[in-house]
């Protein structure tokens, strides 16, 4: 069975690969899928944000090993949780908690730390020493049960900002990736059959519908402003900057064939505001 | 079946990953190698440089997935390709064109795109939605003609510089690695048993015979001149800078435990020439 | 059976892909994990001091295949070694003597390297021609013995300096990891029920009992000076500087939630003193 890895361990340590040997151990037909190792060290929102854009796609039955704790070793509780079709196991953080949003009842539990393991001097690295062994057993078929006690209230992050008014939206930046593309917090957008922008719940169940064209929609992000939702980035010259809804069905400002965050000097956090321009 | 990754998307985001789970839900079995995602951002001769010098490594029946796509969502064309004993998933930008100038006949198709997909909004992120599933279908074995019509002329990319005039050879260099390491397009060199260079077809079918004896071989660049082809790295001083037949068969300048790169000052797309020399 | 891999080869050439291919074409079912291919180009002794911290939590067969080999070429010998339950494919230039430090008897042999691979121009990539077929054979089963003739006497690297004097340890920094975690080579350490440190043999078979309690023990690197070593890193406050013993029982210089490496602005062989500060 697949688990799925996502951890701020980067690539150049040996961390990873020492999860996936404990795993081997313990489950020696895993196939691991590494979703990425690349979150900026102990970013537990964009860990969320990446985990909620990509979980889906995976068959069900996958087991998400997600490590991005800040509090390694502190009072945040290692859990392991059910959900839909699949299983994660997280530090307690609210790192998974931006994918459950998004599927029906979960059930979780605190994942029990043997006796043997507290004792022990080191207490740095849950990631082989308590997460590893969990998804490996949940991998195997294991009944979440055999993991520890049931738990009643998860740790959830806050939301993106995303506020709905009728006429325009505002939200912020929410991830920049490789080329350059910001994804916003803008979305799902569907277009309604009349040209109208239709919010469907994707941060918080906020949701509404906005009298907003694709062809005159006016998208605002430090200071610079942009006309119309295009389709693809090749619809803007090579080098321009455009909106468009991306893969994902968020609202994203790219630039064709260039980087849209260097162009408009943006980050995460950065507002974008959503508005219907002069029709 | 093998499937093997070539892409821009970087190992930071979760395109990568993304396109792995689609195709395990088509193809449980599947066996992914990435062979690299640190392409340049829409950088498709260095990505198709990279695939022809790994191709031929791979067990028959692999099939690659090849996205890098700067034309995404444009009128470019989907491609499945099947060459000599390996197959191909790309789009039709010439990325796999080198590979293909190395292979018997190709017979490619055009991926149909269901008409459910092409009504969708996001239109970019073909990596996921066109070639993924193409890819994995190919790996299960689906027959080429079963994922679109057939196509009869492919893109080609230019080939890199290569002039042999008899006694001197000018060419480029074609990538730059984690060592520093200078690859040119002059290749593939093998010396005949007089000591002469042979120039035998790389870049698109030039070849031929250049009298020049590894010993007095000058090789110059940016005004460095370097002379005789070593064998081996440690041939020279640590620190040494030096030409050597690379494990490619191209020539390639080197500097013993150092960076060439930096040595010379070289990027991609720089000029070399190799010569006789003084006898 | 896994195959492990340690390289200097980066993620961004085709190299361990490249290796990858070959070692499928002879052991199809050959199963891969990467420990890390971020090793500093040519850094023998960074490879060595990953491998020792990870081999340990692999399932008895693991095969090692380690290529961080900047004599590649010259005369240092290509060697399979047979040690616990472990194999490892490297050259013998050190980098896998950190590990079989902590093994029991091993058995090498020097890998012979066909006539036909000897008379080849190239030989700059072993990795691919001579140490991924071997870790093949070995993971396929092959016996030893099959590989070359047996080897006496396998290059071992200096250990890291760590010197105990009854009162002080004496040590330096081996690693920076992604973090900015500083891992110092005083190590394995155990607190004993008395609260003083016991120094079991780690590097070098040095060892002792210090009579330093976690409490009052000093830790001074670069003119800063910490006091008492922690359980984990949320003992301190966020972005504070503290000592704590890592994940593979060395002593390790941390900042909660920062950087330790750009605290104390140090780097591998930086000297750390642990000594009993006032009681």
């Amino acid at each position: 069975m697949t688990i799925a890895l996502v951890t701020d361990f980067g690539t150049t340590d040996i961390y990873s690969g020492v999860m996936k040997a404990v795993m081997l151990g313990i489950h020696p037909q895993a196939q691991f899928i590494d979703l990425t190792h690349g979150i900026e060290p102990q970013n537990v929102r964009q860990a969320a944000f990446a985990l909620m854009n990509a979980f889906q796609y995976f068959p069900a039955g996958t087991v998400f090993l997600v490590v991005v704790d800040p509090g390694v070793g502190s009072r945040r509780r290692p859990v392991a949780i059910m959900a839909g079709e699949y299983a994660f196991v997280a530090p307690d953080n609210g790192v998974v908690s931006y994918a459950l949003s998004q599927l029906p009842e979960a059930r979780a539990v605190e994942i029990a730390v043997p006796e043997t393991q507290r004792t022990v001097i080191s207490r740095t690295f849950h990631g082989r020493d308590v997460f590893a062994p969990a998804a490996a057993r949940l991998a195997l078929g294991h009944a979440l049960e055999t993991l520890g006690e049931p738990v009643d209230q998860l740790f959830r992050l806050p939301m993106p900002q995303l506020i709905v008014d009728g006429t325009a939206v505002l939200g912020e930046v929410v991830h920049v990736d490789r080329f350059g593309n910001l994804v916003t917090s803008i979305g799902s957008l569907r277009w309604s059959a009349a040209e109208r922008l239709t919010l469907t719940p994707a941060f918080g169940g906020i949701s509404g519908t906005v009298p907003i064209s694709a062809e005159n929609a006016q998208i605002t992000i430090n200071d610079q402003t942009i006309t119309g939702i295009r389709h693809t980035y090749s619809e803007a010259e090579r080098g321009g900057l455009l909106a468009l809804v991306g893969s994902t069905n968020y609202l994203e400002i790219s630039v064709n064939q260039g980087s849209a965050a260097q162009r408009v000097d943006a980050a995460p956090g950065d507002r974008v505001e959503l508005s219907a321009g002069t029709m």
